[in-house]
């Protein structure tokens, strides 16, 4: 297959996917909404195929690889909730008269093309393709390989219903081979944005490989901070939650910091007492990402040292306090260098449904365009429109004309 | 000098930057208004010396590298205007309870250390601090060393008025060795934002050489489309303006694409006429930009040619539409996918200061977080505060309780 040529020709559909009104594109989504229902038989055939084949792998994996009426139940309720948000287009951001007969509006509009490269679950794919539906972006999209059976039978229903509906025929692609990835990187010109989802090293790779735009996260190495004002038998609920709620999603607490006051021992116990599974505590342990029911703690002299350590060694993913002491809850949360900053609460609750986005299509732990969950908003950008009437700026520079800004 | 760990201390100084309050933040503006006029002479020596020694250079490098008086009365305006703004930081962007005590904020605040690498303007400097300063960002300055002299004094002046004002020692750094700027370029573990202006081969090799987000743009080729509705009277003048109001910046037109219906060679006799510097027209000329009096000319057949072109072979600049059919330049606007799309006006327009943002840092043709001028809104992010009562993600998963999503 020719990406760059691929590629291209969607980046000449996108615009026509840019300029569909919200009737379109909601329209678009009902219609997929109701072939996946339609089609379903197909779709869990083809995944149990993809599980069969794939016997072999991880329990946890196998389970995110399952995709049966509960998780179409959810994709489709999601779809339904991105139908009912309000459109992300075509939104005047500001609207500014620069002198008379001459107004700038700034109006959001999609991102182009964006490329997304996601992990085992394809639920994933269908949260994905709506995302994107919905905010007028087309989109290029690469599944693990253990799903490709249920990645190609979905892609084939909603890009069947897409099409019908009146998308344009670039308003998707599914990659289905490695190679793909390595030439989608090198098509700067016509790919506006790379969304991985996966493990750290894929992550780097991908970012060291391109020069097309990256947002996401590498690392999701959380710290909760128990700090000397905190109740140490709430601060254990938060922390047993954090850790063992779904060990494996990237805002699970790796890393527990208590403040030297705190009978560290006790509060162990405490968090070992509350937790479901055994949870093996590894103490003066590394900043490290383990995905499991293991965690380090170290001890601190104060809230400040906390901050410093969370800002060199964490991943700016998402780091939590838990303290009675508002002010230094504050302090903590200003300070402290990462997309969510949280008091009194579990790390878990970083994620787009959580923050009630409707659906997220990743979490960004860089800090320009988008940054935590990325709901609609983050695949949107915006595009300055400007209203002469015959305006030259020649006549600003001489001083026959001045500007007199007005937002209206 | 050792830059990463320099600027690794920066980092940890940016966090107090970050969490100054606006008066601080202001006061150290003031502050630095009233250095730049107490040391005008020092710094108007600086300046003389750096013209003196670079006397052989071109005549608009002179004029650009010129710091006097009246350049000194634009940057202290600049500052004041700055200074009168509203404070970019700590903006409540969101407050949504998502269930009974845990309450989502999305507050703005700073990216953190920004790199601006620019051109021969020692007023450039005056302005890219400020901006830093008002949006709580520490900033890595290098310029043109053309221009070392005034750029030396400018920092010095105002490092120190800032310092006294409170500032943090990690709130500004003068890079003045070119071999800086790539070890600058690795520090991406410190450094958030590179901010690149300069000839286009620069900025694609700061962008394929780093793994910071760059934020800026390589090419200005702007094109103005006259549809065959358009009054050709008024498209010649906004045209020679385009073209010649000054040559050498990124927002001048490079060029014209002319519909079949309009008599090309009437048109351009009138934007010659128009003119008051001799225009070199390159017929059937290619996408280039020149930065001089001359420009491409090429005949369409309609405006979906002359859109599909400009998106093809221009560079998401800005790009203009003369014609007194409104609808015909709303699908211009809509389908063209630059930074700035107009309608009878100038493509010279496309600034910070005319479109009322007070001062610019670089117009960015990136579609990434800031599109076009970059003002204060663009060097700044946001994060997301969770305040909550012990709240627990499993009460969530177990269904004992459930999210209430209200917006505050």
């Amino acid at each position: 297959m020719d990406y760059k040529a691929a590629t291209r020709e969607m980046k000449a559909d996108s615009y026509k996917m840019a300029s569909l009104p919200a009737e379109v594109r909601d329209g678009a989504l009902r219609a997929i909404a109701a072939a996946l229902e339609k089609n379903k038989a197909e779709i869990f055939t083809a995944n149990e195929a993809d599980r069969a084949a794939g016997s072999a792998l991880p329990a946890p994996i196998l389970a995110r690889l399952k995709f049966d009426e509960h998780k179409l139940a959810d994709c489709i309720k999601g779809i339904n909730d991105l139908i009912a948000m309000p459109d992300p287009l075509f939104q005047k951001q500001l609207i500014r008269e620069l002198d008379d007969g001459l107004t700038l509006v700034r109006s959001s509009c999609p991102i182009g093309v964006i490329g997304v490269i996601f992990e085992s679950r394809p639920d994933a794919l269908v949260q994905i393709s709506a995302l994107c539906i919905k905010s007028g972006n087309s989109v290029i999209l690469k599944g693990g390989s253990e799903a490709a059976k249920s990645n190609r039978t979905l892609f084939d229903v909603i890009y069947k219903a897409g099409i019908e509906a009146g998308l344009p025929e670039g308003f998707a692609m599914l990659v289905e081979d490695r190679a793909g990835v390595a030439e989608l990187l090198s098509c700067h010109d016509s790919v506006d944005l790379i969304i991985p989802r996966g493990s750290n090293e894929f992550v780097q790779h991908i970012m060291s490989n391109t020069k097309i735009p990256v947002m996401g996260h590498a690392d999701g190495i959380c710290t909760i901070y128990v700090d000397k004002e905190a109740a140490v038998d709430k601060a254990a609920r938060i922390i047993a939650d954090a850790k063992e709620q779904y060990v494996s999603a990237c805002n699970a607490t790796e890393m527990l910091l208590v403040h030297k006051d705190i009978d560290k021992d006790a509060l162990i116990e405490k968090v070992k007492a509350n937790a479901e599974h055994d949870i093996k505590v590894n103490i003066d342990g590394e900043y490290k990402e383990y995905l499991d029911y293991e965690m380090s703690v170290r001890e601190v002299s104060d809230v400040d040292e906390a901050i410093a350590l969370i800002n060199r060694n964490g991943s700016h993913h998402t780091d939590a306090i838990i303290t009675e002491n508002k002010k230094t809850a504050e302090h903590f949360m200003d300070m402290v260098d990462s997309a969510g900053v949280y008091h009194n609460c579990s790390t878990r609750f970083a994620d787009g449904y959580r923050y009630g986005f409707g659906a997220e299509v990743g979490i960004s732990t860089g800090k320009i365009h988008a940054r935590g969950p990325v709901g609609l908003e983050g695949l949107v950008t915006y595009k300055y429109k400007l209203y002469g009437s015959d305006h030259i700026v020649g006549d600003y520079a001489s001083g026959a004309r001045s500007f007199n800004f007005k937002d209206l």
